[in-house]
């Protein structure tokens, strides 16, 4: 079995970390590629960053901060105080020791002419991580914030003003001419299962979707579509998402995210969404005037799990609610028990 | 009093730091000047790196890897073993990750439109420094080492290949387009005292000498030049000087490094030379044959001292020997006992 995951930031990350676990009990011939946003990736003190990318590969090979969902676990901040002291003006942007040698070396592979994904895949390589991480594009798409007073790169904005204030919206200027990186439509196309993660949805999500021939494959697949929600109890899990989501006008709830993506019998994207049992949608929208109000987003089956990644049990359990409601959403019917489940996805019961 | 030092290298470190130390203790308001070769400079993993102003800095500071003789004391390696692993092939030049953060942030400030001067004085400012530290030439002015099979850049030859073989010849390409960085010139002008560094002369000393006007200022300077031999018992004290003395066709010896300089009476550099008591010239010379053989040399008043650096009071005997001998240069004739010396420096009395 394929899945492909749609990945950003620390969502993306831990989205993915819990499917490769939970692959490793229940199938381990089951393949994992994660597509990763770009719109992130920015070059800061001549070296190229590339935030998500990382993340996703951190997170894979066990090797990324749990606690800080970024950056390396035990990492260390000699040449940050070195920055702090000699060039305070650049040290709005942290780099951990161990973070800013992989981007140095990534700058270095980059300049020496290999584009980003084969960066990537050597990274995973040298790390023994089985799972395949494609960056959406070789190409540089950066995606751009548009304040009152002029545009500014993501990660300015971020980062250095921490997502203050909200803009009047995002760009994605350079993704018109985009191409998509080796593999991605292939990947897309041959999937058994396309897993939209919890990441955000306007500035790790879209900027994926934009890239030309992107959107439409995954549209056309012939997988089923499960997104996992971002938000739980109108609040994102990390981040400022609320002002991401605000700019766009789209409401932050678990129900809002939903609405924003669409389904993709209306023209939109998804199958299926998986919220959190806080965000029991369907329990909403069964209430009177809920599928009224609701009405284009009826064909999405929405289930609930706890939603919060621990590394731990609930991981799996999330990666198996994704699966359940996979096989649901290709029913538009509820969900059989699981282990008919597995039966026909041809898994073992992972009996998690 | 203002004292400028020609220097490259560890030797060149060592002794700035030498006459430094010792300046605290005998006559804080001296002022220390390092001229400093930028012919080893280069750019590694799009880092530009400055071996020799590094060390010197590095050194004044009291930062420097006293063992190694280069680097920063308690560097880790997290970034070169990342190196290791993942681009093999950049891991013949080893930076610690200090080491490498500091190129990296001069990397950034020379990209900002800096030049290497306001840089390595940004760096003394911020590391407390009082002395001066003054690349010769702000421009790129690389040491090309000319090997049979084509030309090399010098740490491609010096640490990837060993200094291995012996090179047809040494070129500094670029140095006759070169600047003289600016206070430079008038630093050599005002010098009350010159000393050329236990540096490698081919490779440390003679790219500064190339520069235009550096030469012509230090010859013609209204202060005496002292030098201090980088061989001791027919043998380099660090590296393969005796490689590239070699490609210059000069006798790997306290004498022959003096010949090379010559005397600035006919039409050379020095004055007087510091060798160290196994190499004791005049007692050499005074033999019969001697003087013959050596004649042109015989204006260089040479005195010996253990030159051997540690960081303590043979440092500071080093120190004073060259004040010494300074001025017995000028006197050309017979050091007077030490009092006298400093008296006439206007120095107190070491102590020491």
């Amino acid at each position: 079995m394929r899945i492909v995951l749609l990945s950003g930031g620390v969502g993306g990350a831990r989205c993915a970390r819990a499917i490769d676990s939970w692959r490793r009990t229940a199938d381990p011939s089951l393949q994992l590629t994660a597509i990763v946003n770009v719109g992130d990736d920015f070059s800061h003190l001549g070296l190229r960053v590339s935030p998500d990318i990382d993340s996703v590969t951190y997170h894979l090979g066990e090797l990324g901060d749990a606690d800080r969902g970024w950056g390396r676990a035990g990492d260390s901040a000699r040449i940050a105080n070195q920055i702090e002291r000699h060039l305070p003006e650049a040290a709005w942007f942290h780099l951990g020791d161990l973070d800013l040698g992989h981007s140095l070396i990534r700058t270095e592979m980059l300049a020496s002419g290999m584009p980003l994904s084969r960066v990537t895949q050597r990274f995973l390589d040298d790390f023994g991580i089985s799972a395949r991480v494609f960056p959406v594009t070789d190409d540089d798409s950066p995606t751009i914030v548009r304040l009152p007073d002029g545009p500014l790169s993501f990660q300015e904005w971020w980062v250095r003003l921490r997502a203050d204030p909200v803009p009047e919206r995002f760009e994605y200027p350079r993704a018109a001419a985009a191409r998509p990186a080796p593999g991605v439509i292939a990947a897309i196309e041959e999937a058994d299962l396309i897993i939209v993660a919890p990441s955000n949805p306007i500035v790790s999500i879209t900027p994926i979707l934009e890239v030309p021939g992107v959107r439409e494959a995954v549209v056309g697949a012939r997988a089923p579509i499960v997104g996992v929600s971002p938000i739980i109890g109108g609040r994102p899990v990390r981040g400022w998402a609320d002002r991401c989501l605000a700019a766009a006008g789209v409401e932050c709830s678990a129900l809002g995210v939903r609405e924003f993506y669409g389904a993709r019998g209306s023209g939109g994207l998804l199958d299926g969404w998986l919220v959190d049992p806080v965000d029991d949608l369907d329990r909403e929208s069964d209430e009177p005037g809920g599928s009224g109000e609701h009405g284009s987003e009826r064909t999405i089956v929405t289930r609930s799990v706890p939603l919060r990644f621990t590394g731990g049990r609930e991981d799996a359990r999330i990666a198996e609610a994704l699966l359940t409601l996979a096989w649901s959403s290709t029913q538009n019917a509820e969900p059989p028990d699981e282990a008919k489940v597995n039966r026909r996805l041809d898994l073992p019961h992972s009996g998690i």
